[in-house]
């Protein structure tokens, strides 16, 4: 293996990872906040080990295969959260926390699961005390969404052989098709179009912030920006303790908008650049996702509607909100609009059912959503349906269609067997967090309303999916979690967000030890 | 598809359902009680039923293959179930029943699943007055464990070349292994055995229930005798409202032991009885499956102590329930030894992490077990490990290995894809129980501190799994649920017990509709 460019590599990434950290050092100082020379010690660190491996580990060859790949991205990764996190250890100021919390916290971050430990009281309280720390946290989002090492190949100068494995390792759903021949480009295109849809949303929520929510223009630019990262990565942190139910509903409408076009294949977008509108609208992923978000708000809304929630008077706010949630929960952003000190654990029962069956679909493949992704879903009920033909008539096999191309036997099992493996991790992550409640109990006593048994099922689910609050605790809370819990579920985080085979093989002795 | 040959079998099950029958109806003559009219008539229904298929529709030839095997296994077990069921809505006696009751009582019986909508005071109360409808319901669960077709295979007379694909059908486990050439004999063997075990556990448990229990004669052989069909078929149901908790410790040591007993492959008895010992412990699967007992019953334990609830006060006690419960959860069987009107519900959080996870696994293939079945998950576990070398190796391919032979891919996929099936039907299960407790509620209020979603995620696992009490509502009794629920979950016992493709391919169209 060559460990060399590994770690080569990885010292660019501390280097990038400095510059990123710049962005709200500078902030800091702009608004005097205390935390500035945290953030600037935390730069200084960096800016050392991406020197230092940069320097002391100069590769021989630049040739990596599937296997260095998988390693780079998943050192990056845990890298990235591992520092990310020294600002908030650091700071003086009320931000502070504790490592295991501030690790946590990053992991959310660059996941995009925006599971926060912080409850609504101390985000409200940061957001007087410590903006440049929120912007950090939000911009975590808005990287990891669409992959700290393709960033890192995006922008980087000088030649790149190593792209396609980085992009596979990086890029969500069964699949990576390059849409340009070189995996650079591939890159930077993707990473293009996704710094113009969030400056699109961001002026789209600054003007709603402006007429609809009347906030004072410093704030709005503020929260317009933090917002946008949280959609365009899905991650769901947000700067208010109340959410998205802090603003207006123009401003929940919009943040709807995005968090459906942030769930879709960024390639689609490519293809409409390019005009090629006909091959782009007759993606079935494209539709499959559209109509799991028509049936799932159609269904919560009547739901809603029964249950007769104070939230949900009129038929606007009941589809508002409906939609809101489907599209948060099955792009996995996991913002909330349900106002009035309510949160998710107040939804009917079929609503909740709904919501917990899309934090296992999540986005479109090439989306910077969670999940399993819809494809993945798609492939996996004809891998079954192909079975159930197979039960009937063992002698012939016919072969199976997605996307108008024939369906390799050999991506039917990979999906199949993800699907196993996904489920594995799923059933490890929720055994570990019963047994740390049940030995250390939770942080803060839990309201008898909620079950601690689905509590500890959700918030496995929730933090494999990236999805952020679930329901039961998750939905309140993750602050609730002992150190164990807390630690497991930033490594299921990543986990997800990478989809498994990174970080697994980082941590096989297998990967490690010459043969 | 050869019709006639369906309908023609289906004939003789309804025959053999009549013959059944007849016991319960001696045993309430007997007693006298009011039901044995009920019993008589239903008797004479089945066997009109079964003299006019049999006699209008002569098979021409008597060759089936896999399609006629799935179709006769899956309508013979609703068939079973729907008119077993018919003394519970006939009788006049306490234990009258609606039909979608009685109903759902018949497929929990015959897919030894063992949920049931009677509360435990009405079981006392009918333990007075209907003491034979308390039998055929146990019963139900011996003639379900080994499966009711292979039940017509193994005493029926004439020759009969359709037997493996029944067997296959209705045995449980990924692959199905004749022991002896004709698929008839290994049936015959299977149910000697079967009949055997159930002997020497009845007679265990009429010493117990005399010495221990100093239970009055009669009343001791009549638990004695339901009791083991209960545990035989891996089903659940009891006579006593406190399920096993009602007997002495011994009592329940006896259960116990033969909840593991019949969670194993009955293979491997048949290979001691030829003295084939070597080959029988050489068994993975076995180890496997024991040492999943010995892990969890020892982190039940350790769970259980520290949480010092009534019933663990010692080690002794402790030790049992926890034994008790993983056994009753892995085997499938559902019993319960926790007394003082408590139940699993009262479990700390560990435990029932673990139990949930139990449901899952299930007992060996070949066994009366339900679940997965442990090969099911060992190979799924192989296959994941596969996968996982292939992405670090694209190149290389080795073999998986299983009982020291090699698996095939194709066996790899279909057990990939089965646990996909599995888990989507259990999402459509656990969606249509929130619908319908979301629109119509329960029936009776659930208590504040039983969360309804892990309630009806419990409840569709348990009914899959073919468990039978889970926890949440699923714990204290099935009745809480309306009409659509127990009806869903009826089939999904069913399903479960036949392992999903069988009652899939009965309501299939394409089943039915000539090309």
């Amino acid at each position: 293996m060559n460990y060399r460019m590994i770690f080569h590599t990885l010292g660019r990434i501390a280097i990038v990872l400095a510059i990123l950290l710049v962005i709200p050092a500078v902030l800091a100082l702009c608004l005097g906040e205390a935390s500035w020379w945290a953030i600037a010690i935390t730069v200084g660190i960096s800016l050392a080990i991406g020197l230092v491996l940069m320097l002391c580990l100069k590769p021989k060859d630049k040739v990596i295969f599937a296997k260095e790949g998988l390693i780079i991205v998943s050192l990056s990764w845990i890298y990235v959260s591992a520092i990310g996190a020294l600002p908030f250890v650091i700071t003086p100021s009320p931000a502070k926390l504790g490592y295991i919390d501030a690790f946590f916290e990053m992991c959310s971050g660059f996941s995009t699961t925006g599971a926060t430990i912080l409850t609504g009281d101390k985000i409200d309280t940061l957001y007087m005390t410590d903006k440049a720390l929120l912007f950090w946290r939000s911009f975590t989002h808005w990287i990891g969404g669409m992959g700290v090492v393709v960033f890192l190949m995006a922008f980087e100068t000088g030649d790149s052989n190593r792209g396609m494995h980085i992009l596979r390792a990086e890029m969500p759903g069964p699949t990576v098709d390059k849409i340009v021949p070189r995996a650079r480009n591939t890159a930077k295109i993707l990473y293009l179009l996704y710094i113009g849809f969030t400056v699109v949303e961001t002026v789209a929520l600054i003007i709603a912030g402006a007429v609809a929510d009347k906030l004072p223009i410093g704030e709005n630019i503020f929260d317009a920006v933090v917002h946008a990262f949280g959609t365009a990565g899905t991650g769901g942190f947000s700067v208010r303790g109340s959410s998205i139910a802090y603003y207006s509903a123009a401003y929940q409408w919009i943040i709807t908008a995005f968090m459906i076009l942030f769930g879709i294949n960024f390639n689609l977008y490519y293809l409409m650049l390019l005009r090629k509108f006909r091959q782009a609208f007759g993606s079935r992923e494209l539709w499959i996702f559209m109509g799991i978000i028509a049936v799932s708000m159609t269904a919560i809304s009547i739901d809603l509607a029964l249950a007769n929630l104070p939230f949900a008077q009129n038929a606007h706010d009941t589809v508002r909100h409906s939609l809101f949630q489907v599209a948060a929960f099955i792009s996995t952003t996991g913002y909330s609009s349900i106002p009035d000190g309510l949160n998710i654990n107040s939804f009917p029962l079929l609503s909740l059912g709904i919501l917990f069956l899309l934090m296992f679909i999540g986005g479109m493949a090439g989306s910077t959503g969670g999940g399993l992704k819809v494809s993945r879903v798609v492939i996996l009920c004809k891998a079954v349906k192909k079975e159930l033909r197979k039960v009937l008539h063992p002698r012939n096999a016919n072969a199976v269609k997605f996307e108008g191309k024939i369906v390799s036997d050999e991506t039917l099992h990979s999906v199949t067997s993800y699907f196993g493996l996904y489920m594995l991790i799923l059933a490890a992550t929720f055994i570990v967090l019963c047994f740390d409640t049940s030995v250390a109990g939770y942080a803060t006593s839990v309201g008898s309303n909620i079950s601690a048994v689905e509590s500890n099922i959700t918030a496995a689910v929730s933090c494999i999916n990236n999805i952020g609050p679930a329901y039961g605790v998750a939905a309140s809370g993750y602050y609730m979690y002992n150190w164990l819990s807390k630690l497991v579920m930033s490594f299921a985080m990543l986990i997800g967000r990478l989809e498994i085979y990174p970080i697994l093989l980082a941590f096989a002795p297998t990967t490690w030890i010459k043969r």
